[in-house]
């Protein structure tokens, strides 16, 4: 299986480390592939039909030196050129997401699924805009296209849903689908405020200098909406979705929650209602003895609804450079399985 | 898909309602699956190559009527005639569970894999006792064995590590296997004695009259057994697996840990120690904030430890008809999509 990776960042490396392992250890059997191609604005482009040496390519990488300049295998093919002329069986895209317009790896998914390459992406942005368009392309061209790092990172939430769950009958979704706001709301309870929760989050890394995308609900949001294409195969434009992030939230708030009980959580939520499908992000009390108010820090986690289980939980990471570079590893074992 | 049923009670009904319920709104592609025969030592036995009447034969055995009575399609088989004389694909094992001998049901399995059927079951004594012979019996003979239900009933633990968690290199598991001690526990948390609680789960129909299968241990170590064939490929007999059960809990322990920010649980647990495999059952104290600890009341749960993932824990219902029943329904999908 040739693959070519658009985007080389830290999700894409947390890949390649783990192909790495897995081909030096051989519990996995990937032995036949190859990573062919890789094209990042920021680290160069490199292309070679045997496979490009991994080991050395993420040493270059992690001393700044750009992939173009090796002679043997350095190309100046950006990304759509390098879907173009790559010869290869999976596109692994995992540039920046861009929730507004999610260009432009929304046109490197398309271009891939139309050559006929399988695509497995951790890009929020095209999901949460065009799941049903790019799951009926890929259709049409009798591809995959898998996006399970796309929610809760590597927790193997979709997966879940696609295979063992299948024939569960879903009704309802509803989860912890952002680490830093989670993690935010969990220092609350210990007694910080607002300010001072969200600082710790932007030192440990958690949280972004503008960190608008998590206290807002925005990241949420998206997963929300994929969810939404995902599960029931509603597309639900994301201004549609009733969005409220964790802002309004006061250290008063909680300590009166605690006192009942409950602990407040942003919930992602996703269920049908007669026949429509409804969505939400927002702020809810949840009693302290349902597995959701277990989650502490930086823990994702959603709470699947079945006519034939009832709840069906499953927490785990939802971050990370390997946890979201597994993930990938998943999405391409699916791919190989099902070729 | 053609399917034998040996064994008629709440679990092969609970699948039954599931087929019947499937078949009637389409929501599931099983269409063409048929239930050609059933084998009850209680209920009866009932063979058509054109498929038995689901609705007709869950009527019949609500009111008591043998099976064996229809002029049709009764028969005088039993188990092993059915599985000797039924033109079928799929065997479906859900007679009473043995965990010393695992007899009548391992001849079912042994027999129904050396006649080239796939094999879907919920019972616990083949596979505890015997899950490495029967795996390489069934890879023999190119079918599946797939066992879901033997684990957390229908909470997808199994297939969750074969498929979406495959890859992500499992040093270790630990959870809450037996929904009725887990039940005992939490009502002793609320303030009952040992004994009290006890009589409570017994009259909720969550014990047996004779509860030593579960408060003894006895039933998570079966489960343990089948996990560490399952994940690790290692065949420990049950008698060398330390079980401790919960009749040593007191109330006064329960408080004591309380106060200290923790709760008994009732642990099975597999672990890699080196090249060994190691296994376990016994109470242990958790803290209040791990996922484990929310469990509350008759749910089970599993803490999976990958070097890719961490800990990811899954948690949902242990016991039931219905919640079982699922458990055979996606072993059925399952070995219909890779026959």
């Amino acid at each position: 299986m040739r693959i070519v990776l658009i985007g080389f960042g830290t999700v894409a490396q947390g890949l390649a480390e783990l192909l790495l392992s897995h081909l030096e250890n051989g519990a996995l059997d990937i032995s036949d592939w190859r990573v062919v191609g890789i094209s990042d604005t920021l680290k160069g482009s490199a292309y070679h039909e045997g496979g490009l040496p991994l080991r050395r390519v993420l040493d270059m990488v992690g001393c700044g030196q750009s992939l173009s300049s090796v002679a043997d295998w350095g190309t100046p093919w950006n990304a759509l050129t390098m879907i173009e002329h790559a010869d290869a069986d999976v596109v692994v895209e995992a540039t920046y997401t861009d929730i507004e317009t999610a260009r432009p790896a929304l046109d490197h998914v398309r271009a891939a699924i139309e050559r006929g390459m399988h695509v497995a992406t951790t890009n929020k942005g095209p999901l949460a805009l065009a799941a049903k368009e790019l799951t009926k392309l890929a259709a049409e061209h009798h591809v995959s296209l898998r996006y399970e790092g796309t929610v809760m990172a590597g927790t193997p939430l979709l997966n879940l849903i696609r295979g063992p769950l299948a024939g569960s009958r879903i009704t309802e979704m509803r989860g912890i689908l952002n680490g830093t706001t989670n993690y935010v709301l969990s220092r609350m309870e210990e007694g910080l405020d607002y300010s001072g929760a969200l600082a710790e989050a932007q030192e440990l890394g958690y949280a972004e200098a503008v960190p608008n995308a998590d206290v807002l609900g925005h990241d949420a949001l998206a997963k929300v909406a994929i969810l939404a294409a995902t599960v029931f195969g509603a597309s639900i434009p994301l201004a549609e979705i009733p969005c409220r992030g964790i802002t309004g939230i006061t250290r008063e708030k909680v300590a009166r929650a605690a006192a009942s009980g409950r602990r407040h959580k942003l919930l992602g939520r996703v269920w049908r209602e007669n026949d429509r499908v409804r969505a939400s992000v927002g702020p809810e009390l949840i009693g302290r003895e349902h597995p959701l108010a277990a989650v502490h820090g930086a823990g994702n986690a959603m709470t699947v609804v079945t006519e034939a289980l009832g709840e069906v939980t499953i927490v785990g990471p939802g971050a990370g450079r390997r946890e979201t570079g597994f993930a990938l590893l998943n999405d391409l074992i699916h791919i190989q399985n099902h070729r």
